[in-house]
């Protein structure tokens, strides 16, 4: 008989377990990582000894617990010294982190993006980010790869990534450039930014414990990270969640993708800034002016944010029928239309979602507000180490 | 340090991997068999034993390989001797099967079900074809469980089942009056026409090695049976795939769900019926005889299913730009209106899906036929036997 999974599979598998409980959860007892992983308290102790000597983890004093007896010594992540480096590529902005292993953002740095420089094309300024935030790092610290999330038009239109449906994300020529200014030999991936927000927000944000959400994105166009049974739906070809292209609308406004009514042209950014009597320019912050002009009582800016809502709760009702999810999540710029607009969604949802469908699902904003898709990126590196953390380290 | 599984949890899911394989790809050398599942001739050797010792699989000659030395012995299935019933409750019939291991159809049953019998009362009348079929039984045979199909709108309307998100299947009411006519310590488990015909389908019909697809079902109402990644997509509570709900037609005809223009509404059997000069009466009979119509050249007939078939492929251009599946398979009596209108339903997604999405799409009607709702609830059964299959036998 095959005896199942050898003694070394075995100890990796155990220590990736055991950092990835810390890195999730941060500072843990051994007594509690011992019932979390069903291992006994002498395979922990081994297993806790193995990561300490690798950098990964630090023991240290047990926080009081108010009960008699001896205190289980506390496990936790090296959050300062284990690090990876995170970037997001944002229609109007760039953005890069440096995020400690258990997800805390430990430097950080923001440009606007030059009009017209395609995704692969930011290579250099990135770069530049890295250059500044390698200053600030404490010596004996260890890098462990890079991820990148781009927003999933870019991805589809320039291709800077191909993406394989089975692990999800492959660098192609955005990974080669910054491999150049990075540790080569540490991995770089690729990720959609809806995608990496939905894991973020899984493992450590709104909706830990729900394991079949959708995570709404908006940039310039609208997509959505979706996760089915706890898992990422990639779709065949790794191209799932292109909700913004679900037609509402028969022969409604034309859309980028050549097709007419997609939900994007009524509650993409372009739909609010028509909407409202413009007070010109395009991107973010001109979306996030509408939505404050709206609350300070401007007429033409609360018709537009009360028609983007009515369109936004009509393509969630959708979303709500097609996956009953426990959980909806407003994040970009959907964030603010949804708290502005979040009586008129609901309204819609009760007029056209299935009464137990819509009673299970929950319509939440971001915890982690606008890092989510920079710690869903770091993921995408840390999740490297995890699989085999003492062949992933020097 | 705990050493993984024990000696006989790893017999108990060799057995499974064996007996599945099998029970999926039919008669299988030992040669093969030692290929697939990764384990030595002789511990194939000793599970066969084990198998052939419970009458699940029998072991024969070998086919002729044309090969030098000597051949393997082949392990087949007990498909004669070892089988489940299985129950599809439909609008207007009934039907039910013994299905033997390894997905054949053995004897089967169809009655019209009477107007307005609720699902859980039809048990009586499923019994009745139990007893009839039971004589056919051959003398030494075993029988694993039962396997219901109900239509999405009846399991959400009239609750005869209780579905658990994990589990998918949990009988209640009719799995309770079925068990009185049926050996109680065998389960009886009820899914989702759509669910278990996609099922199905995945496992030996159309999609065998697509992991990503949607099956559409309609019988009076539409919903899907929908697979990510190799997994049913159930939903927060059970009740994904609910995409006949989904608004096409903003401001559209009434949906009995309380919405409007859902596309259930434009693609439902009513749509078709009333797109039709009627020939009068409802059902499945009529919906065909309308495609059969247009056939045969009838105008009315023909413009009603070329409508049908427009807003089909509207619905499904959504849900390829949603999924990106691999594979959408029209199901029920979707499939006559499909075949009727593939060219329509085409360039509907030719002009609204993502490119690299419809590309990679194929549209197919069932391999398995109207036998995919029987042969997917005969797996729920079978599923049971697989996950421990000494256990399961008496």
């Amino acid at each position: 008989m095959r005896v199942g999974p050898s003694q070394e599979e075995i100890r990796r598998q155990n220590l990736g377990a055991l950092l990835r409980y810390v890195h999730i959860h941060g500072a843990t007892s051994r007594a509690e990582l011992t019932t979390a992983l069903g291992l006994n308290r002498s395979t922990i102790g081994a297993l806790t000894a193995d990561l300490a000597g690798a950098g990964l983890v630090s023991e240290g004093a047990p926080r009081e617990t108010g009960r008699a007896g001896r205190p289980s010594p506390v496990v936790r992540p090296e959050s300062e010294r284990v690090f990876a480096y995170a970037y997001s590529i944002e229609v109007d902005r760039l953005r890069a982190a440096r995020v400690g292993l258990g997800g805390a953002v430990l430097d950080r740095r923001e440009t606007a993006r030059p009009y017209g420089v395609a995704a692969a094309e930011t290579a250099p300024l990135l770069a530049a980010f890295v250059k500044e935030m390698q200053q600030a790092v404490p010596a004996g610290s260890t890098y462990v790869g890079a991820g990148v999330a781009v927003c999933g038009l870019e991805m589809r239109e320039e291709g800077p990534v191909h993406v394989k449906p089975e692990t999800g994300f492959v660098d192609r020529s955005l990974g080669a450039a910054l491999d150049a200014h990075l540790a080569p030999e540490r991995p770089i991936l690729v990720g959609n930014a809806a995608d990496v927000s939905a894991l973020a927000e899984h493992a450590r944000g709104a909706a830990v414990g729900c394991d079949d959400l959708i995570y709404l994105h908006r940039d310039v166009g609208v997509d959505a990270g979706i996760i089915v049974r706890g898992r990422r739906l990639t779709g065949h070809g790794g191209l799932g969640g292109e909700v913004g292209h679900m037609v509402v609308q028969p022969g409604g406004r034309e859309c980028g993708c050549g097709s007419r009514g997609c939900w994007e042209t009524v509650i993409g950014e372009y739909a609010l800034l028509d909407g409202a009597a413009g007070g010109g320019g395009t991107g973010r912050r001109a979306a996030l002016s509408i939505v404050d002009a709206a609350a300070r009582g401007d007429a033409s800016a609360k018709a537009a944010v009360r028609e983007v809502g009515d369109w936004l709760g009509f393509g969630v009702a959708n979303l709500v029928n097609i996956f009953n999810p426990g959980m909806v999540i407003f994040g970009g710029t959907l964030r603010d239309v949804y708290l502005a607009s979040a009586a008129r969604v609901r309204s819609r949802l009760n007029s056209m979602a299935l009464p137990a469908s819509r009673e299970q699902v929950k319509l939440r904003t971001p915890q982690l507000g606008e890092d989510a898709a920079l710690i869903g990126a770091a993921e995408l590196a840390f999740e490297h180490l995890l699989a085999a953390p003492l062949d992933a380290t020097p």
